[in-house]
């Protein structure tokens, strides 16, 4: 690991005055301050191929103390301004990271990393690769071979290359060959994924050359076949335009006639939300995309930050070349860069706040980053009843939810990723993975065990997504611990003579540790504060995490899929916090090999109990494709949720209005739909026929 | 079993000639004609207990020709109309069954049931049983003990008896004491759940007298002491009145100005319902309450017979008498007699068709049930969403949702059930838990393992909240099989060099059975019929079930708990249909043996492969108490959904349109809460402070 020259004697400067807020995103100033510092650690004309310019978020013990200040109201401490870049000497394998301090005006750290760290990649690159794929002498005579008919339109997706230790120390891509139908072969929108080919070209990104070209099996076996002239196949397009859509839906809107609920701050770069005694502060950077800091509720503190902290999709399909499938869409790509611009009316409804956010090129530029996140209200079904059943009278609340949510497009895929919060003090992660399949071809006749096949010729593989979401809890404080209870049968004795009682025992987790669920004793893990008690009953304050099960990683424990996705092995991780571990897959997962996330940080067994903890919650899908998830597949929803338990000292929701007409506002349609009641008719036979007028039953 | 007497000759009667679809719900007319019948049964004056009176629905080889009729638009074969029938000589434990024909006008069947056959409880007896108790003497002198404040008020909750072997062959009531907040003593919405009494007077439900004073344990043991001195304690009060209310929720209007995208026909007591593909008959009953019939999509048949077919709550406590806590909240009381009136604007948020229904009361007389389910589509996110990375072109369609949904009161605690469907032809069964926990008294200072202490001098013990939705599915045909799916890793091979190969495997349930689910291989049920074929794929057209994973039955296989609740110790009971199986924990649960419910079935070990399968699916939570759960609990959601898979050719939502701010009509708020950017303000000694004009943090 070659270090980078940092002078130990600087000159003497004045340190700059910088207002930002500690965890204010680095603003467009910024990012172009901080590459000029980067560009002038190198000789003149270097050029420089940036990746990440981003916050380099104080130490916790400097920030603490500030956000303590920041409270109480105090003056607050000063706190330097730093920022952390990463970036290739550009086409070079030469990956460095560095740490710029804006206040000091000084670069602190640049040093060049060594083998097997990769950055992820980004936009200009992912269309250069298409185009040097396009252009590649090699690619264009595996074309022709397809013998295409005119005007036939080749897209190439850039994937990552993924990791299997064979020659794969240098960065590379594997691409994927598609065509669009030839019916609509002029319309970019035209869904190529419904017409895969088996051409795969791979590139060296230093070199930026097509390296390899591989074939794809397209049989049940390992089989590769010469590429074959191409056999004419339907499309399968997803835009409207090519759809014949249903015309029963009427409008639905949502109004908020008043305005909303919540108050968006704005402070520099970062935003500060209230909503009904809930308040936190919202940063944004390329690889998490949304980060909460701060997040209290009636002032209490519940969260020093809340983040998702990686995802790992690794496929089934044990065939050169899908056996490297294996993406780390955080990691490899960025939650930030890859956020939608969101559209009012398509993406939220109701009455919409959208924050924007700034994110670095890879020149070093800003890079506008428009409406990546929408905050809104939304009614979420009964929030809590109980109706008298002697007078009659019912109390009833209605649930409101405030909502931020940021869709990222990963090439073929999308994910929907909201917090949301509601008025009974919970937390809820929400995960909607949408989008259209990664596809492959395969033969017609064939069937595989590993995949479904969901168009003529169109193989989806099953695959798994992980994901890892990191939560620094503060609950009531920053020395915290993590419990779980479970129950279990008490045995039968004089004092449980009919073998029905049970009781619940929580279990203290005492070392950093992975951990997993088991509903058949209701396992439930709490983070604790031990040292704040219920001022009812005397028991810890603490919040619960609801997490559904899922089924973790399956390949195995040798393989580069399970060491490289440090998290998705277990249903929890608990470690004792350190800055700088952000990334429980680590933090270059690019083509990586394990040994630097958050399974490796949980074996140094360190003390996390009364300390402070960080907890990474893992939940998934195992997705067995269904024809019905294409061309894009209906949303699956997953949820996290944090709840609190014995940390208020009664339902938190119990001061929310009662849902009324005056203020909901409810239309009554039962009449209006009023038929006619049917007749029976008694016919010649003794038969009777009902006439259903407006039904099809 | 004593028969009574029904003439096999009957005198010769012209058939009646009734026009009520098969599936539609007993009228007023027919409740009345049939407690004509009954009554007409015995000599003149006797008086006679109605427990239900409710449609005997057609057995399936006489309604399935009618429901194919009924899709052709041929001529509709006839059915004879029957109604169920329970009922008791009253003040006697001489419990019946009978049948009436009212086509054939004749009492097919009437017997006297056995012993440990007990009805439901019904309205007018719990408020009889209060009264009972109240004037007991014994109960008074009790009372007296107490010495509580002039003007107090008790409040007496009939519990079902629940059943432990012991001297408990005839029915009986328990009976739970709690006083009102004296401060609120004439109010009597004021929460007597928040002052609990250690006096559990037991009611012989035949004789309607006192026939025991039970006393609570209210410390750690089982030590039961005379009743002591009340000793005053707050109250803590759910009704807005007692309440200060937050006052920063802004209303949130949800509006559809073109009207409604479904419809309800009206069909004499049932209702047809037309929405985005989906059509199928809603019928309603004292015991289930919503039950939905001939559920299809597009015309194609998906299920004959859809409903919640019990519960069961059994709680942790194990000492006399809260060992007997157990309720089947169906069996025992009835999810369609326990329905609120649901009123506009408080229940249901929009557009809202209400569905009301007509019961019996205990006289035979009929009993309107206004409002029962509410009708209403909703929002629910974005439905499916994929970006196309080149073009920037977003196709996006919101998902909206048909809800069906039905707010039951059981004492202290309330369910919100509802059916829901959506675009993508899927159907979920939510439940929504609420409502207020069942308390007991607990000295101070007193802390026990099988429940949390909620408010000073009240627990509330763990429970569990098991439920068995009873699914008839009809998956183009009545043909069906149940499969599972299971992932399980390839063995590392040349043909899996890397460990990373997956494969799904199908397994066919071959015979009747109870069956578990294991996240470990994503196991996953589905609900199959071989013989039609995915045109795409050849895979056979099938549902999957999502359900969430529960803790089972913790009371041991020896517990009555156990035995009685046949359902709770499986995730999945599949079983051969049989005609009048409709309940899982059996037909009569309160205090019941068990031996008569859905594990019983599945014993017989039936042949269930392309057969006429009945699928049980079990869901729950297990209830460890939170003082967030107090005065009412914040909603716990659990869902069970139904999904095709390679049932469609492709997303049956694709053809939704795209989700248009023109359509949506949302609205911009951005702008209005702009604020003005924070600068930092530099202080003499250095510091940096920022001003937040509107932020907590």
């Amino acid at each position: 690991m070659a270090t980078q020259t940092v002078s130990d004697s600087l000159p003497l400067r004045v340190a700059k005055q910088i207002s930002s807020h500690p965890f204010a995103p680095v603003s467009s100033a910024e990012i172009k301050e901080t590459a000029s510092h980067i560009k002038a650690q190198w000789p003149i004309n270097t050029n420089l191929h940036f990746k990440t310019i981003t916050l380099f978020e104080p130490a916790k013990a400097e920030a603490v103390p500030f956000l303590e200040a920041e409270a109480a109201g105090h003056s607050l401490p000063h706190i330097d301004r730093r920022v952390f870049v990463t970036y290739y000497l550009r086409r070079t394998n030469q990956f460095h990271e560095a740490v710029v301090n804006l206040t000091q005006q000084v670069v602190e750290y640049n040093v060049r990393l060594g083998a097997n760290m990769h950055a992820p990649g980004d936009g200009d690159e992912i269309f250069e690769i298409e185009r040097v794929c396009l252009e590649d002498p090699g690619v264009q005579a595996e074309i022709a071979k397809l013998q295409l008919p005119e005007g036939s339109k080749i897209v190439i997706d850039p994937w990552i290359y993924g990791a299997d230790g064979v020659e794969d120390d240098e960065r590379m891509w594997q691409t994927f060959m598609y065509m669009r139908d030839p019916a609509h072969a002029d319309d970019p929108d035209s869904n190529h994924y419904a017409i895969p080919l088996s051409i795969s070209p791979v590139v060296d990104s230093s070199k930026m050359e097509v390296i390899r070209i591989d074939h794809m099996p397209t049989g049940k076996d390992n089989t590769i076949k010469e590429t074959q002239p191409w056999k004419p196949k339907a499309g399968n397009e997803y835009i409207s335009d090519f759809l014949e859509l249903r015309t029963d839906l009427k409008p639905l809107n949502v109004v908020q006639p008043e305005g909303t609920s919540f108050n968006v701050s704005q402070q520099g770069t970062s935003h500060v939300i209230d909503w009904q005694k809930w308040s936190f502060r919202v940063g944004f950077n390329l690889r998490e995309g949304m980060v909460l800091y701060n997040v209290k509720y009636s002032g209490r503190d519940l969260f020093y930050r809340l983040s998702l902290s990686d995802m790992n999709i690794p496929y089934a399909d044990p065939r050169h070349p899908f056996h490297k499938k294996s993406a780390f869409d955080l990691g490899d790509a960025g939650a930030g860069i890859m956020a939608n611009d969101l559209k009012l009316g398509c993406d939220c409804l109701g009455s919409i706040h959208y924050l924007s956010a700034v994110l670095n090129d890879d020149k070093g530029e800003p890079l506008d980053m428009p409406n990546v996140v929408c905050v809104h209200e939304q009614d979420a079904g009964i929030g809590w009843k109980h109706t008298n059943y002697r007078t009659g009278r019912a109390a009833i609340a209605r649930s409101r939810e405030l909502v931020l949510q940021s869709i990222i497009t990963v090439a073929n895929y999308e994910y929907i990723l909201a917090f949301m919060f509601n008025q009974a003090g919970e937390l809820t992660y929400e995960v909607r993975a949408t989008g259209i399949l990664s596809t492959q071809p395969i033969d017609d006749g064939v069937e595989v065990p590993w995949g479904t096949i969901v168009h003529p010729g169109v193989l989806a593989a099953h695959h798994q997504h992980i994901f890892s979401l990191r939560v620094d809890p503060m609950i009531d404080g920053h020395a915290n611990r993590l419990v779980y209870d479970e129950a279990h049968a008490m045995p039968r004795s004089d004092f449980n003579p009919h073998g029905t009682g049970y009781t619940v025992k929580e279990t203290l987790v005492e070392q950093s540790a992975g951990l997993d669920l088991d509903f058949d004793v209701n396992r439930t893990f709490k983070i604790q504060n031990a040292a704040v008690r219920n001022p009812v009953n005397g028991k810890p304050v603490a919040y619960k995490i609801h997490a559904p099960p899922f089924q973790k990683m399956i390949s195995d424990k040798e393989s580069f899929n399970y060491k490289r996705a440090e998290f998705a092995d277990r249903n929890i991780y608990a470690v004792k916090y350190r800055d700088d571990e952000l990334f429980s897959g680590g933090k270059y997962t690019n083509q990586s090999r394990g040994g630097t996330g958050v399974r490796s940080w949980a074996e140094r067994k360190e003390n996390i109990v009364d300390d402070d903890l960080v907890v990474f919650v893992q939940f998934g899908i195992n997705h067995v494709p269904r024809i019905e998830d294409f061309p894009v597949m209906p949303c699956e929803i997953l949820k996290v949720a944090f709840k609190p338990v014995n940390f208020f000292d009664k339902n938190p929701a119990i001061d929310v209005p009662p849902s009324t007409q005056d203020f909901n506002k409810s239309t009554l349609v039962s009449e209006q739909h009023k038929q006619p009641s049917v007749e029976g008719k008694v016919e010649a036979n003794g038969c009777v026929s009902c006439e259903a007028p407006s039904s099809k039953l």
